[in-house]
């Protein structure tokens, strides 16, 4: 990655003479930019560009930048391979973005680079900007300041925005890299390198779609901690997938994939490019809140009350201040202010007044960080106090945001703002927005490691791993209730007890063992939807009862599947309580994607669920539950006695466990998981495998993952 | 109205010499916005003030501006009175806003106001910009330019901040009032007069609380289908609204309310400043749409997903191009360009490109609206591109909002953009939020007036009221559960077939004839919660467990309540379908406030709930009921048969009716309300009434209303 951010030469391979072309602007940019290293121009027409000397064959360097034609950039690879270059950026387009032929191509320089351990950034991307070595390696027309933030865009496009945005903010950045059509380094490389550099406080993300995600979500988790993780996500409806599509050719995750890995990774998402910006802005120029209580200085009431009510949206806690404060605060102003959070120092505030506030407001230990709004009134003295809070805020250890609401009269001040260390927005809630984020970072850089559970599993994995390769040898992409049922008890998951009996003499006596009420089920392989045959008799309490279920099962399966083979009949406790529903599906990406929600209605009408992707820790288990609006269910609402929570956040584990342990398996559903007061078992599982060709192709035969 | 936007001539009472004072930034604004009527100063100890002469009392003129000290404004009132002024803005602050003994003051003038029918606006407001006369009556430092916005606020900062705002915008107002602590004049009356005036074309409006909540309603009803009218309403929250109250002492009203009561006025509620800004500004420069198909033009593919993605978010429809506009699209850009919605015409965009493109999609039938995007990329020319934009947007008829993404390198282009009819936001997914609302716009203006149903009750609302009256006679706060049921009968609410039999020899015939199963309920006024002592039997569907039924009650009452007189015993229907609950409260600013939702966990533990305030019409309740998210269930979910909806709507319709007609009825609950495939049947139904006392006091002795 060194090549990349910190080479000691460059070549431009395609530089030009002619302005305005791609190869020129980037030799200029690197020239402008005042590269200390060597910059080696490639152009087999001509001698010398920008007053460079040129070659007409490429030489060794560190990193060579490729700006020729799509259709000659493998030759190009081939030749820097040739001369021992190891690190190439291809900013030329026509790739897999332009269609098919481009596909081929990409494929192509993918298999170059691999062939020859050649590094590549791109195709089709804007560059690299890495200000700690002075070099602009795009065609970006802007070149930035030295900062503290760094980008990484699938969009060349965003990064000019971004660009000409921070520098009206005068914000500066570490890096920049348009990672383009991602054909080698993608996202999770790039940000394992810059969020370990020290000279980036921010890193903040534009993606369309992220091709490693597990990849991805290792890298994050381990570097969220220490600087914040920034990400804008395109594409995150329905509609605007299909956009992203036709875009750069990325399959989008579905976008609950993305949510769960995010918020398992300690990704701080953002949904707009204005939250982009506002939180971008904030990290760069704020200290992280050591506590997250919200003090709001006001000179308008009703600024006060926006902000009250963006606290509320975005979860920010307003700070109760201590008695000290509320003392000195009633000595330092007037009858009609208010002195409660948030504080209302009135229209007639002076710089002095905003100061003396801020200063009281800061010192108190249950103050994390402070918004301070002003209205341009009658008596406000905007560019004065802004110079006052510029001051208090080189001083300050909490982070002070501001929003100065106006426009034209205040265009002076909002410039004068930009010297201190301050945060300006346009809104009240925009402010309050970005406070929420500065405070979700503390929250993901303090959070505790989390619980692991000891699953019985491992020992009986063997087990279950030959059950799935037989019903795969079978050519059977389901398991049967009983196979599914062997699975989940392999890995600790409780199931009703139940007999299989093949008489109806035994009935009786398998059903009085078990205790009645039972359930009895017809068990073929022929038959996958047992109920929809009357193959299933539930509420069973006599031993005639049991009998007369026997028989009838028999004759209805005779009548309406004449050809069917029974292998026997299911004698199953029945067992009551509240119904909830444990599904894992294989989300491209991110692979095993776990959903929660109770049963009936709530899953089926209301959509009530939650989402992980797997591992799951038993703490990540029980918060999702507790994400579904139906939980005061499982708490006990309505004067019900609270459910064993424990016991299905165990179940969760143990899915996602079985989900990460078998590739073959492509869907488990339980459903429904009856809870009960203590405990907790699964009545009912599909699980589907993939078919035996697909299996080999994908997980190399079915062999242990680990 | 007139006297306080067209005066012809004003008087400034407390108009000062002394530079800094407000009565010396009146005066001078008046002066200085070149107001053409004449304006009087009135300082007793100045014979002239600004140039002007000054008189020592009040003289005759249409507008008293009164900047004195609180206290003596009543005296100011009385003089004024005398002399025949009749409107008076009073800025001077000191009344309700600072403590009881404002509010004391406060009361005084609006005695004195009443006694001698002189309108007030204020007191405790920032004053009146009246473009239209010349009329800058306010101590604003900034007096906008003549155009086409109203803003009406209960913050005099918002106003500032609005102005100053406007001004970097080079959008210009109409009218702006700052109504401060409202002892008079009120959002509604301004309302009513600023949106019949036609040179204004949208109202923004900033609001803490509203006192006259069913006035303000009936004005919005009726000017919203022809002004736009957008809001912003501060202490939205529960922590927003205990700010609320600490500024201006306003009561404000629930939420919920509020926000019943701005959907079903056709107000266009936004939820923060920068919207309440981003919407003036689209309702200001930009035709209202014709039809709510979106077309969005991009240089930038993923500018386009985050559009698409804040489409389905904002619910805007992406517009379907006609055959035409794709072959036209086909024909004008390259094959790498996207020709669908969004259309992207790639990074190296010229303004001639934009032009084409744009034309080319305006002149689709499908398309209502257009959104640009642009981002400075190396070959971009925004400056051209704006001007281009500029051009096209004076002749169209179709709103163009842009984005023109960036800060520095943009700023002379976001300048040039101000001349052209087009609306540019920060942002693509701000610019789409302000499309959604010029479309809400036009859905509001379209609505086809509802249908409204005919309610036999009328005709039997003097027995509802006798029995009310006798439950309020008897001291009693709520109505026994056949007292309610005879309410709702009377307004065509069906119940269960029920009798009341006082002998156990009864009881057979009376379920006979009802049929069985039946229930059996305990009748007493002295019992308010029946099943809690044993008051309540269901599912009875034999002779003998009827007469066993009968004498449980009498048992369970006896053993419980030992001295509770028994009136007999109700033989009831048993009613079997979906719950519903239809609920009634009393809102303090917006009166009878109506709640649907399904009943048990749907109410009790998801709050699955709809609001609308009384009175409802048929489609409105359809609507309501619509909006709970467990509709579904209504519409027949998982295999069961859709329910009578209508009859749903029809009672909530009933229920609001009753609400209206009785202003004694506190509160109503009908839980449940069974849902049939047929009908629908109030099983149980609380009535609460006030007290006699305050119904004499609130409703002149509980008369009937119309």
């Amino acid at each position: 990655m060194d090549d990349f951010f910190y080479p000691r030469s460059i070549a431009v391979i395609g530089a030009s003479r002619e302005s305005g072309k791609v190869g020129h602007s980037v030799l200029k940019n690197l020239i402008e930019a005042n590269f200390q290293g060597e910059i080696v121009p490639i152009n087999p027409n001509a001698d010398e560009v920008l007053g460079l000397k040129a070659y007409s064959k490429v030489k060794k360097v560190d990193l060579a930048i490729v700006v020729v034609p799509a259709s000659i950039v493998p030759s190009v690879l081939e030749d820097s391979a040739r001369v021992g270059i190891k690190a190439s950026m291809i900013i030329s387009a026509g790739f897999r973005e332009s269609g098919p032929q481009g596909a081929v191509l990409e494929t192509q320089i993918r298999d170059i680079a691999k062939r020859h351990g050649i590094r590549i950034v791109g195709p089709n991307c804007l560059g690299i900007i890495s200000t700690g070595a002075n070099m602009n390696a795009s065609f970006a027309s802007e070149y930035p300041s030295k900062g503290n933030i760094s980008l990484i865009s699938q969009s060349g496009a965003i990064c000019t925005s971004f660009l000409d945005w921070a520098a009206d903010e005068s914000l500066g950045f570490d890096k920049l890299v348009s990672v383009g059509n991602k054909a080698d380094v993608a996202e999770a490389e790039l940000l394992e390198y810059i969020a370990h550099d020290p000279s980036t406080d921010v890193v903040a993300l534009y993606v369309e779609g992220i091709d490693k995600g597990r990849e991805f979500m290792r890298v994050a988790k381990e570097v969220s901690r220490m600087t914040p993780l920034v990400v804008l996500k395109a594409g995150r409806t329905d509609m605007g997938a299909k956009a992203a599509s036709s875009h750069t050719g990325a399959l989008a995750g579905s976008d609950a994939a993305y949510e769960a890995a995010f918020k398992q990774s300690g990704i701080i998402r953002v949904n707009s490019i204005d939250e982009l910006f506002d939180a971008t802005k904030a990290f760069s120029r704020c200290p992280i809140p050591k506590n997250p209580g919200m003090a709001i200085i006001t000179n308008a009431g009703g600024l006060g009350v926006l902000a009250s009510d963006a606290a509320v949206e975005y979860k920010v806690p307003l700070a109760n201040f201590t008695k000290e404060t509320i003392i000195a605060l009633q000595g330092a102003l007037t009858r009609e202010s208010n002195i409660y959070n948030p504080v209302d120092i009135l229209g007639d505030a002076k710089p002095q007044r905003y100061g003396d506030t801020l200063k009281t407001v800061l010192a108190d230990q249950n103050v994390g960080l402070v918004i301070v709004l002003l209205t341009p009134q009658a008596m406000t003295e905007p560019e004065e106090t802004a110079g006052l809070l510029n001051k208090l805020s080189l001083k300050a250890s909490k982070p002070i945001l501001t929003s100065f609401l106006g426009g034209k009269e205040l265009a002076k001040t909002r410039d004068k703002l930009k010297q201190g260390k301050t945060a300006n927005f346009t809104s009240p809630e925009t402010a309050v927005r970005a406070a929420s984020n500065l405070i979700r970072f503390r929250e993901i850089a303090t959070a505790e490691a989390t619980e692991s559970i000891q699953i019985r599993g491992a020992g009986q994995k063997r087990g279950a791993l030959l059950q799935i390769q037989q019903v795969q040898a079978e050519g059977r992409t389901s398991l049967t209730e009983e196979e599914g049922m062997n699975v989940l008890r392999a890995y600790d998951i409780v199931t009703p007890k139940a007999t299989i009996v093949t008489s109806r003499d035994k009935v009786v006596r398998a059903a009085r063992e078990i205790g009645y009420p039972v359930v009895l089920k017809v068990n073929s392989t022929d038959i996958s939807h047992k109920t929809d045959v009357g193959g299933v008799i539930t509420g069973i309490s006599t031993d005639k009862a049991a009998r007369n279920a026997f028989d009838q099962i028999y004759a209805n399966i005779n009548k309406r599947m004449p050809q069917t083979l029974i292998e026997g009949i299911t004698v199953q406790e029945m067992v009551q309580g509240v119904e909830v529903i444990i599904g894992v599906t294989r989300d491209p990406q991110f692979g095993p994607f776990v959903t929660f929600g109770l049963g009936g209605v709530y899953v089926e009408v209301l959509r009530d669920v939650s989402h992980r992707l797997a591992p799951i820790t038993l703490a990540e288990a029980k918060k999702m539950i507790s994400e579904v609006k139906s939980y005061p269910i499982l708490l006990g609402a309505r004067g019900r006695k609270a459910l064993d929570i424990n016991a299905i956040a165990r179940t969760i584990v143990c899915v996602s466990r079985i989900s990460q342990d078998f590739k073959e398996i492509q869907e488990i559903e339980i459903n429904p998981l009856v809870v009960q007061e203590t405990g907790c078992i699964a009545v009912d599982a599909l699980v589907v495998v993939e078919t035996r060709d697909n299996s080999l192709n994908q997980s190399g035969g079915g062999q242990l993952e680990r």
